[in-house]
């Protein structure tokens, strides 16, 4: 009887129900199906044991395990060993990719006076593994060239382009020089980027106290706090070019792959680079003259910060030995009972720079619980519908290496059968940190409603929202305020780059979500011998209360994923945040046109003749031609194409909730399902953005002067920010059709939905 | 012919003329009268010389001079001699203050470990008085209470109220406890103040580097700013409640005068207090422990700041010489030819905290050297139409004392005569600096846009508008920055307290101004024996031409003022500026209201209990009962007052400009002018603030709890921030009467004035 199966897929149509929701609908189930779903999940986040965490933490920290180590190819072993142990079907998959490391390090001062940089973080008495400097990657910075420099020192605060346009008012030229930038404001890839781009020869990066050391708290070992010897490593390579093997951009890197000689990988940097402490940065520091900084460069060094050059000559030398290296992709699948070919793939790196029992162990360690637990439920009956592929990923810190070369592997397989790519990577003690497609915002938020909170026993969605109203972003309006109230859904943050999920989003166009927890301990160990076990166990999140919530989070997603009849994806939450995106580059497009102008004015006025210091003198900015007018109707019909047909959607949605899911035809929900698995492709475009076609998503992707940080609707926002009209213009005119292909693969969605119920 | 004398009083009508604006109609001036007045003041602009303010500098700043010294009383001598010397009418006037200098200074961490304070400021080789310890006072803080205490110790950031609030929220009590308060955020004074409140014992305040040190900029003698050993002595008298002579409130100190015991006097300090420089400093707070201070309470110094309190224990004693000591104010006198009970004021004080080349010196050269060009005038037969005072108070330093004693011997005869009262203090390269009563607001932007500037050759009027077009306050609304371009008038800032206009301004009801030049070089020598003669001529005005830029401005201001046939106040830019106030109190009102609502929900909700992070517990604030909506009517009446007779007196100017000045009867233009003196004391109320009724303006004060920092219709002001709901609304119907007053005798102005057109 129909009657009975009312309320399928109703979830999308209810209000969110306060924690805990562990009855009611849930979108993509009917009512039969979403009660035994609830049971299993129920089952699955009871498994989870804080005591493995801690226990495999111990294991896969114990010693260093950076790509090529020694033991990062025993930790892949040993995970996989674990992987089949637990009843899944497992392997380990290679690849053969560039990884450089420093032979010969050399930094120091040869005038006005001289200093020997110390290079190196000591053994630390009470920390058991911080002195195994034998298996240790020394500090430094993957995928710089070599060289050997001697040139005066200029401090460029974080790097970024704005510094060097006040660089240029204050008279300052990199030309020639040696910069010292300090950690932050950027990816640290973008630093020697714009300083090679600006003339510069080389470029130191320190961790400055104020952002990575004593002003944010004690320092380790007193304190969980970067101390003066510590280093951030990282990898310096042009990641918003292309991430993974430099060699073989847009294909895996396998044994007989073509490979590029090494002098036209374009992702190595420009100029050498080195990361050093602060405790190697304070005397370069303090023996700089010249101005002094402005009041928004300062760090926490107890110093005047000038900018340079002067009579202080710094010599830099570095030198890499240059090889492939092998990296251990270990890979689990659990096969889709009735649809084999829709994967949810789960994944998060186990390659760290040192021990990184943070960094990735906490996430991997997690993820690992979560495949413990997932076998334990196979054992008991559970037959997911989908596919589901556990990933421990290799290679991630030197650039994303081993998701990037399995997925441009995988291509094709992976764009035709992927549905959703679920990441982690460090976690720790505070608030659920949800970011991704938005087309799986309302799904995510709903998963975040189950999980409790192990401090506070609100749900971790309702402890982010509280967070939240209590810590207004600076300038909220009274809307926002309200809306974070009255929003069923959290908004969740777009994905830049930094972790493994960016092939599968921007490569491939494959909805990806990433998740962790923290916001309640600051560390300082980032990247460093002392981010290990000693330092998680004392001063993260010490109990792994938390591992086990990441655990539950992204397990039940997984779950949720892998058992739906129609896959969860929204496109309203999807709709209002694009109109969202549109709106800030429409307002961008205004903003650069009236600074101009009034910048303009500034100068025919006098103003900046007038209010120059003579004893400080700042240059007069050059005048710029007026922007033209763009025209953003392109974005606007995009967007009404997308309001239109998440409105189709949703009323197939309410015709199928009103039939009653028993109704739907198997063969035409699977056309529903592959149709929705369609959308986020078609936010893609194969040509990419300009300059940069490995970076396809058209609405997300790293900036190319942010590394990290994200760009919406990247290819008009990075137009209009680097001033770049013309190519805006016809940048609006391809987003504008992406967002009406989008809409095109909705509707063909909503139509397969509504055959299906018919 | 009347046709002749056209555009009397017309420089209300126009709008402001370019620079240079040295022709064209003058406010207050008849056309002939103002080609007159135009000659006098381009030949006074002419006359003051940097050599002069140099060697008056080296002379008055070459030993310490603070109240009861030597030296102090040589100046004094000095100065009624130049003043005689350039033929005016000098005398001094003695009163004996209450003035405690220290004889016992003990600082020392006694657990965990040991360290004794230096509390000393060496000798600096290359500066030549640094040296003079013999004549040195030391570093203290005047009118703190004498103390011997031994106890933890608190960090309380710049120990304002709020820093309160937050120690609350973290669980620690100040209660038994020294405090130790970062030198901003608050006048000095205000520290202890609140310490006591909170349960305090004692007090230490330090300059940070990061307000105060190497963090703003090099060290002295390297570079201008605090080093290590700099300390900012200063007064901590309890100024908010009266300034001046602590032992005889409200009336002047004058050898026979009724003096409080000491132990009544309420602007004593109720614990003992004692500033420190950042090298004494440091030890005992990088011993602390406890919690880390929040990120906006950390300074520059190489340590994690905590709150403390710990095991740490400290030991402070002070100890004074409490007595009276004799000020010297120096008083030149130039009567007015035809108008000589209307009096312009103009004053500086001499005394200083150590040498004082800064402060005060820099300002009262200035002065003195427009003494001395109206001297000169004098000879050349020009007779200003009032009668001039020219000031050099003795006393300012340790709490207004020169200036306000005297204002209080003299009250009567003033409040019968002080049209005016201008101030300065130090002086600086830079831009000038104008607060002051807002009836003067539009007088003083005209005299600025005849001041050329020294650097840039545009007028100082032009070149701090341009300053403020090039740096946007935070959050500035497109119509704020429309307005700077728009408005006529620059807006010029309210007062509070910090110099010698206090007595004038808010006890008397004069309408007063304050100059000075400043913001281009950082200074770190405020109240230490680096203030000297060698700092200022290496780091600060060291060519002398803001200095003789101030003469300039503040002499054509006097001059300006003294010979105007109409006194050139102003209701239009006043009225403006109340209106704001009014929407400023009105909102205070309903963001107050808005955030208790807001607070209550949250604390019902559970948000604090489950945002709470166990590791750094914060407790969770108490409810407050939700404010009532309160009755503004009587503001926005009072307001519609002043609006409506503000247009009367224009109304009255414009008939009195077509008539043409010639038809002025002399007695009735007499009548108009008291009757303008008159509105500002129509501002005041005989019985003052609530709690504080020495302070008798309604529209500024010094905040309570800010000390320096204006509170504009403080008394409606204060209660909203206390959340003394009743007194507000006593007070809204106060100030709205006293607004209601003040249109009343803007009312009488304007019918004089037309009485004297007819």
């Amino acid at each position: 009887m129909r009657k009975s199966v009312v309320c399928f897929l109703c979830g999308w149509l209810v209000l969110p129900s306060a924690f805990p929701a562990d009855s009611g609908p849930l979108a993509g189930y009917s009512e039969t199906s979403a009660r035994a779903e609830r049971d299993w999940e129920a089952k699955f986040r009871a498994i989870p044991d804080t005591a493995n965490l801690r226990a495999y933490m111990q294991r896969l920290s114990a010693r260093p395990h950076h790509v090529g180590s020694p033991y990062d190819a025993d930790n892949a072993e040993w995970l996989l060993g674990k992987l089949k142990e637990w009843g899944l079907d497992a392997h380990i998959e290679t690849f053969d990719v560039l990884f450089p490391t420093p032979k010969e390090r050399a930094l120091e001062m040869i005038a006005p006076s001289r200093f020997t940089a110390r290079l190196a973080e000591p053994t630390e008495a009470v920390d058991p593994t911080s002195g195994q400097h034998d298996e240790q990657l020394p500090s430094y910075n993957a995928y710089s060239i070599d060289g050997d420099v001697t040139a005066p020192l200029v401090y460029v605060n974080f790097g970024i382009p704005e510094d060097y346009e006040t660089l240029d008012r204050l008279g300052i030229s990199v030309k020639g020089a040696i910069v010292v930038a300090r950690y932050g404001g950027s990816w640290r890839g973008i630093k020697p980027k714009v300083a090679a781009e600006h003339g510069a020869v080389g470029c130191l990066i320190y961790s400055d106290p104020h952002e990575d050391g004593y002003f944010a708290g004690d320092v380790f070992p007193a304190g969980g706090l970067r101390n003066r010897d510590g280093v951030q490593r990282g990898s310096v390579m042009d990641m918003p070019v292309y991430p993974g093997d430099p060699l073989t951009p847009g294909v895996g890197a396998t044994k007989d792959a073509k490979r590029l000689p090494i002098d036209q990988a374009v992702t190595l940097t420009k100029i050498p680079v080195m990361p050093i402490s602060y405790g190697d940065a304070q005397p370069l520091l303090a023996a700089m003259t010249g101005p002094v900084a402005p009041p928004a460069w300062r760090g926490a060094l107890p110093i005047t910060y000038h900018l340079g050059p002067g009579a202080m000559k710094v010599h830099f030398k570095l030198a890499s030995t240059w090889g492939l290296k092998t990296l251990h992709d270990v890979i689990a699948r659990i096969p889709g009972s009735s649809e084999p070919d829709e994967w949810i793939i789960r994944g998060n790196h186990h390659d760290a720079w040192v021990n990184g029992a943070d960094d990735p162990v906490s996430g991997a360690v997690a993820l690992l619980e979560e495949a413990r637990a997932l076998g334990m439920l196979l054992k008991q009956g559970w037959k997911p519908r989908r596919t589901i592929v556990y990933c421990l990923w290799d290679g991630e810190e030197p650039g994303l290496l081993g998701s990037t070369e399995w997925a441009e592997t995988h291509a094709d397989e992976l764009r035709r059968t992927a549905a959703v790519y679920i990441n982690s990577d460090s976690n720790g003690r505070g608030y659920l940190q949800m970011s991704g497609s938005h087309t799986l915002e309302h799904f995510i938020n709903g998963v975040a409603r189950e999980i409790p909170d192990p401090e506070s026993k609100v749900s971790v969605w309702q402890r982010q929202q509280f967070r939240r109203i209590a810590n207004p972003m600076p300038g909220q309006t009274p809307q926002e305020r309200q809306e974070l109230r009255s929003r069923p859904d959290l908004r969740i943050g777009a994905l830049g780059s930094g972790s493994d999920y960016t092939a599968f989003l921007d490569h491939l166009g494959i909805a990806s979500i990433d998740l962790g927890f923290g916001g309640e301990d600051a560390s300082g160990i980032y990247h460093s011998a002392y981010d290990d076990f000693y330092w998680y166990t004392h001063f993260s999140d010490t109990t792994f209360v938390y591992g086990r919530a990441l655990a539950q989070t992204a397990g039940t997603a997984v779950i949720r994923l892998a058992d739906a009849e129609l896959l969860p994806y929204d496109f309203d939450d999807f709709t209002d945040t694009v109109r969202r995106y549109v709106q800030e580059v429409e307002q961008l497009a205004r903003e650069k046109r009236d600074q101009i102008i009034e910048r303009n004015r500034q100068i025919d006025e006098g103003l900046f003749a007038a209010i120059n210091d003579p004893r400080h003198p700042m240059g007069e900015p050059a005048k710029e031609p007026v922007p033209p007018f763009l025209n953003f109707a392109p974005l606007e019909n995009g967007l009404a194409a997308l309001d239109r047909t998440a409105q189709l959607y949703k009323q197939a949605l309410v015709q199928a909730n009103a039939n009653g899911g028993s109704a739907l035809a198997r063969a035409l929900l699977r056309d529903a399902n592959a149709r929705l698995i369609a959308v986020e492709r078609a936010l893609t475009l194969s040509d990419g953005l300009p300059n940069r076609p490995w970076f396809q998503h058209q609405i997300y992707a790293p900036g190319f002067y942010t590394g990290y940080g994200v760009k919406t609707l990247p290819g008009v926002r990075e137009a209009l920010e680097q001033k770049q009209w013309p190519l805006a213009e016809e940048q609006i005119a391809r987003v504008g059709k992406v967002l009406e292909n989008a809409g095109e693969a909705i509707q063909g969605a909503a139509s397969a939905l509504g055959q299906a119920v018919k």
